[in-house]
């Protein structure tokens, strides 16, 4: 495919878009199963490519090029392709998301306005390490009826290759949906152009490091879906329960830290009780958290570390985490709004009322009560799977599932109807809905 | 306001959206009802400002830099303001959008997951021309409980200001809801800084010429809603009722061919009859709209000019249609999805099948069958009113009404759960929709 250049590429995806919007859902579940199939039958392919990227990746970390942590990410085995197969037996039990009739309005005698989901067209995926997202991505798009170009990092890249071969393979022999629906680009500098097909591209999803997503976002036309970073905020009310105050901090920022739903900042209100604030720092450094401190809390506990001001508005995706006390929950919002991402954000209060303000006025995606900021993702909302995580207020927000690769348009059936009939009040509009 | 600088603005437009969020639609109705009010008590004022107006429009017909046409549209006479006033009334009855719960998930045992509907931000509109649009938006933003900052075009720029300062002289005196909500920008400069301000404001609305939306599109980070033409088709099936194909199509381009939904292009199967084609050509030369032809329907009929490849992505916006044989249903479809702009499409037949394959395969926001392109339009559509039209595939598409600004946000109640509990399967999750 390297020898396309991205014109072509996204030519023959909008065809094959245009192709799928004449499959039925049992044509794009006979694909999926047949892309379960065949990467099964292609296993020990699939492990000798990911072979080649481990190799590098080794080299790349004694070069001090790769994190450890980074190098786990590319690993391809055995038990991981069995997930991302079971994943793809997931995305085939979902409903299917397009030709669902979303509202029906009797305009007039005769003349009736429905409005239909259907397939959003040809999407763009960027993304970075995990190379088991090119089957994830790929069964998500395809259950929708889109056609998908898809970027992974040059890390993976024997193994993204393969199981995008693997894929397209298996289209081509099911015969049921175009193998065009699905493309993979195999050299960097084709981001640039994909970013410049606004004609043909109508959405764009960056998964991966920050500096990936605002790059996309600042050099592109085409809409793009996602989030640059996840500043997450725990408050703790005067009225939080402490026990449930200690669960839902440590499990936001230890469960997991180096993701984007993992808490960054802990505000604490100034009345609650001393003893909750001596109990909440003892428990974050009893699991190895450190705490950098605003003035207040540093004055009452002098151990503690100072936070500069850049630390409010730093994703530290680490074992760290800002405390900062702030005079009541007003205070609390303003912080939170001014300072996070608008990913998601928690209280916890059992005072309902002071719960029900902290929903109504943080400008969040997800605004959590009594509940860990680590919920906030696709398959624990169950939305079966996640194409991404959005902190875009238009389109789809927060975690967003197939309902985020679908639109909708209007079909509209009459019997010869003219707008000169009501625009000289021959006709009277009706407007029932049904 | 014209001392005040964009991120001013911008900054008082987004701590009144905020402040919104505490708004009930009692409160915003109230505020609503007071810029009705005031509008009438103020009517000689509206009406002395359009004067200054109409008078420089006079002035640049001399001048030979406006048309008549555009000069009619920047009236806003005693008349027209009672339908703006009256328009507002409609927009009071609307149901507010905010506050809906979309969606309800019981993710375990007190652990409940809301899809609710919220206000969307901070708005930015960018129309020409029509001053009644000052009037028009800020109802349907304020419904919703967004902030908006306008600019109108300078041809209108008397009557933008006294319309926009009686609205803001109504929201101050009613208290319900922050004055700043809605903002008018004065300078042309502005909205190039405007397009600049990606962290406070949240959707761009543009209304006007090509070029303007273009040059938005083109010039931002912010995501824009919108249609930068109407490229619209009237396909004529061989089982097409040849009655109703000549009415659909007559109205279709001479209703008001101003417009973006006016049709363009109009396809006519080679199996339709003879005599139906010399009908359409006979009745669309009898309400003075000129043809431009393909090779072979000129061959047909050889008093008709010939179009060039050009025409078929041309929008006249005018009594101009280019005519086009086809040799199917397929052929037809191809054509649209390739010379259309997406969005309004009908075709003429009594054939069910032959319809539902065209709502299927042609990718516009509206797909007709036996019905005037001229419906699309968000009064008609029932929407209540309609604050653009959009050809994007995200977020809103064909014409939007108040669903166009609410976003959602998910709310999560829990009682201290936490994520650890279910990674380790001490606890699994039910997923039961309420």
């Amino acid at each position: 495919m390297s020898t396309l250049d991205i014109n072509q590429i996204a030519r023959r995806a909008k065809d094959a878009y245009l192709e799928l919007l004449g499959c039925s859902e049992a044509d794009k579940n006979e694909a999926l199963r047949a892309i379960a199939r065949r990467l099964s039958e292609r296993e020990a392919e699939v492990i000798g490519a990911n072979r080649l990227d481990l190799e590098a990746a080794q080299q790349a970390i004694h070069a001090g090029e790769m994190t450890v942590a980074a190098s786990k990410r590319l690993i391809c085995d055995s038990k991981k392709l069995k997930n991302v197969i079971d994943g793809i037996g997931q995305v085939i039990a979902l409903p299917d998301p397009t030709g669902r009739l979303l509202e029906s309005t009797v305009l007039d005698e005769g003349l009736v306005l429905d409005r239909i989901s259907c397939a959003l067209g040809v999407v763009g995926v960027i993304f970075e390490s995990r190379p088991e997202v090119v089957v994830q991505v790929s069964s998500l798009l395809l259950k929708a009826g889109n056609a998908g170009i898809l970027k992974g990092g040059k890390e993976a890249r024997h193994t993204n290759a393969v199981l995008m071969e693997t894929i397209r393979d298996a289209l081509e022999k099911a015969g049921s949906v175009p193998r065009d629906a699905l493309q993979l680009l195999s050299d960097r500098r084709q981001i640039q152009e994909l970013l410049a097909c606004d004609d043909s591209v109508d959405l764009l999803i960056p998964r991966g490091s920050k500096e990936l997503i605002k790059f996309i976002q600042a050099n592109t036309k085409i809409p793009v879906l996602g989030h640059a970073e996840g500043i997450c905020h725990v408050f703790i009310h005067r009225a939080a329960d402490p026990e449930k105050a200690l669960r839902v901090v440590i499990d936001s920022k230890t469960e997991y830290p180096a993701v984007c739903n993992a808490v960054e900042t802990i505000l604490i209100d100034q009345a609650a009780p001393d003893s909750l604030m001596a109990n909440l720092i003892r428990a974050l450094q009893q699991s190895n958290v450190s705490i950098l401190g605003c003035p207040r809390i540093v004055e009452k506990f002098n151990h503690l570390e100072k936070a500069s001001e850049e630390d409010w508005s730093t994703e530290y995706l680490d074992l760290k985490v800002s405390l900062k006390i702030v005079d009541d929950l007003k205070q609390a919002v303003r912080h939170i709004n001014d300072y996070g991402s608008h990913h998601t954000d928690a209280i916890v209060t059992e005072d309902r009322q002071a719960a029900e303000q902290f929903c109504r006025y943080v400008d969040s995606a997800g605004v959590f009560v009594n509940a860990s900021t680590r919920f906030s993702d696709g398959y624990r909302y169950g939305l079966g799977a996640e194409i991404g995580i959005s902190t875009n207020k238009v389109h789809a927000r927060g975690p967003v599932g197939l309902d985020g690769v679908v639109t909708y348009k209007y079909q509209l059936r009459g019997e010869g109807h003219i707008v000169a009939d009501y625009n000289s009040n021959r006709r009277r509009f009706k407007w029932l809905k049904r």
